[in-house]
């Protein structure tokens, strides 16, 4: 992965380029071991594989082509952040390294160690100066989805530039009212930022190309109904964390293209796996590159996982701003509106009651036919920790089984994972 | 502390009279120890002892009272929630029982291992059936101040009346109109409940009741920055403790009569400790009753504690709601607005940024004359175990010395902490 060529941009960077040259080598390692070993792979996967491949290189160049060109970059952790705007205000917005243990220990000079390893990571990943997504960054915006990212982020501003969107807690007239604010809050300090006064146009086109990387998952999605499954959970999930990082009108015609692959595979009834193999849902924290770790586990275990219930997966593409209505729209408040409406529909566990979650939960496992439900929450996430209660309620109630998993970046529990898992799959096939 | 002659009336609240039985006899043992030992205590400190031997008994044969003649009993874990508009509608409002480990292994079928021991505490009462004014309550008034208390409401409400009232994140415009609209529909939620109107003289009243308690302990406080120390951290603690559970208008006399007291004891120079003794101020997280654990251990190690920035301590009084303008104030519109101009100055973790909160913890260490900070933080507790880093910088560049302390209920960690402790004041020493 790691090209030479690109050893003066990174420097220009200021990352640290021995610590980031031993952060691709172990990379490059771990998707050779979880991705290129995979049996019956779709053609389509290529693109995956370059993306993956140049994650740090030709993208990374690429930002830096938007900048030459008068082009902000503004950086972000969290799917309340709307993009739609961002790419309004003609800016590129890109998800942040948060996937992987690097510079923990420094991390942990900055916030307690009672922290989730997505936050540690986002935190070690900039003190270490191995992330030339937050370097490249005009802007990171933050967001108070959780009490461990809401205080990470004041720490975090000591070394980056950032701002903070307000994300609210219940779904009452008030909690409109708020994200609305913010919604335009947020466009102000784009406009601030880029010098463009965002238009009615402009929103319309950032409403377009989100809705058109949305539609392109969703159909995504819709095709792993089908038994055998056509599509790797490992390979879902690339593509999902992937839609964070690359130029979303690009990642849509890939994305659309490998449909049409998938389309073609189902029809001659191949798949990744023999049919009847045991499908699970995963549902809960969100999985940022390169955090394949359960999907990995879970595929090594006899089952094939079908769904992924989480920001960095349906969370964030299963509502899309109306389109209709935003075709009629002839002001900047009406698409805000718009905007807010579709954000207010997210069912993050920042919301208190979050009951919807509940029930996209059991939907999805009944549409995708998963036998059982796996919930993955970081050690020390609260949020999603507290939610994995309910879950289990409601998927008992549905005879739905499932299995509560509490995990971070770390390896020494894998093999404890695995028996779990293996039992739990075991438990569905009998 | 426990009347034979109150267990009628727990068991009509359907107390677990056995298990109820055993906490109140750990308790008394508990309070002799760390209480009744004490030298030169106040003579005003009968009315502590009185309050905390009845806190079970005849306060709650008082609620029962209340609630004959037809009014509400509100339990609340916050100073979130307004107690001006409690008041208003005539009902009784009372912290609930969070400060001891009870019923654990029970609240962790509901909350996850990870939870700090103040939620796992009030979840484990209830679950165990030990909290007679958790059973007293017509409805629990939960907040959104932390992502634990935030999901655990949600398990709570499988046992409890719940109503849940927001608090924003931040302090901007969006944020004071959304505390607002909360003032709002927890006045309309007591009306509902009360079957009474709330009319501007109500609120006026309200407002003199808490105000008048604020003032109380706003005069115990300035009265601390003697030296020597006229009252011990922990005499302090429970007073701010009591400020939750007592009668308010009997409190504000009983304390003000204890002022007096103290106000006499300054001028003989008399105090709790010898003149010189190094003075600590406690910053952090909330103790709530019996959580004396870390004042015994600190005035237990050759230091007295002279102030407590804590939500039961400075938090809760600092700010009044603002008594010219409430004079003059004639809609009840105004008065809420008066509130949540009240309610936002409030420096709790939860809202980002806080630098509020650093401070007033410099502005306190300096006026009481405190040579260094004990930074208390529940384990788990995300808000303020983040917050320690920023408060010792702000500490540290004043020439403040602060010792950060993470612990739970539990007893296992009191030798480690005294060790530290003790250590932390020899420095203050030499």
């Amino acid at each position: 992965m790691a090209e030479s060529a690109y050893k003066e941009m990174w420097e220009k960077l200021n990352l640290d380029i021995d610590a980031h040259e031993g952060l691709l080598e172990v990379l490059g390692k771990f998707y050779g071991d979880i991705y290129l070993s995979q049996q019956g792979r779709l053609q389509g996967a290529e693109y995956l594989d370059f993306v993956l491949s140049e994650v740090h290189g030709l993208r990374i160049k690429e930002l830096q082509d938007a900048k030459a060109q008068g082009r902000k970059i503004i950086g972000s952790f969290c799917v309340f952040v709307p993009e739609e705007l961002t790419l309004a205000a003609d800016a590129v917005h890109v998800g942040l390294c948060s996937g992987a243990d690097a510079g923990t220990e420094m991390a942990e000079t900055m916030v307690p160690r009672n922290t989730c390893a997505l936050i540690k990571s986002f935190v070690g990943f900039k003190l270490a100066k191995i992330c030339p997504f937050t370097e490249s960054c005009d802007v990171v915006v933050g967001e108070t989805t959780c009490d461990g990212k809401k205080k990470a982020y004041e720490a975090f501003a000591e070394h980056v530039n950032m701002y903070i969107m307000e994300v609210p807690q219940q779904k009452n007239a008030c909690d409109h009212d708020l994200l609305r604010a913010e919604m335009k809050r947020y466009m102000e300090e784009l406009e601030k930022l880029t010098g463009k006064t965002i238009g009615v146009d402009d929103i319309k086109k950032g409403i377009a190309i989100a809705n058109g990387k949305r539609k392109a998952i969703q159909g995504l999605n819709a095709l792993r109904k089908a038994d055998p499954a056509p599509i790797s959970g490992r390979d879902a999930l690339l593509i999902n964390q992937i839609s964070f990082y690359d130029d979303p009108v690009r990642f849509t015609a890939k994305i659309n293209e490998l449909c049409d692959e998938i389309e073609a595979r189902i029809e001659k009834g191949e798949g990744v796996a023999p049919k009847g193999t045991p499908r699970l849902l995963l549902a809960g924290c969100p999985m940022a590159v390169p955090n394949w770790k359960l999907p990995y586990i879970v595929e090594g275990s006899g089952a094939v996982v079908v769904g992924e219930e989480s920001c960095i997966g349906s969370r964030n593409i299963r509502d899309l701003v109306d389109e209709d209505a935003t075709a009629k729209a002839t002001t900047v408040d009406e698409l805000l509106d718009l905007l807010t409406d579709r954000y207010m529909k997210i069912d993050c566990a920042c919301f208190t009651p979050n009951d919807e979650r509940l029930d996209n939960i059991a939907d999805m496992a009944e549409e995708l036919g998963a036998q059982g439900v796996i919930h993955y929450a970081l050690l020390f996430c609260q949020p999603y920790s507290h939610e994995a209660f309910k879950v289990d309620k409601t998927l008992q109630a549905k005879g739905v089984p499932m299995l509560a998993i509490e995990t971070d970046y770390g390896m020494e529990d894998v093999e404890q994972l695995k028996t779990r898992i293996e039992a739990f799959v075991e438990t569905l096939e009998s």
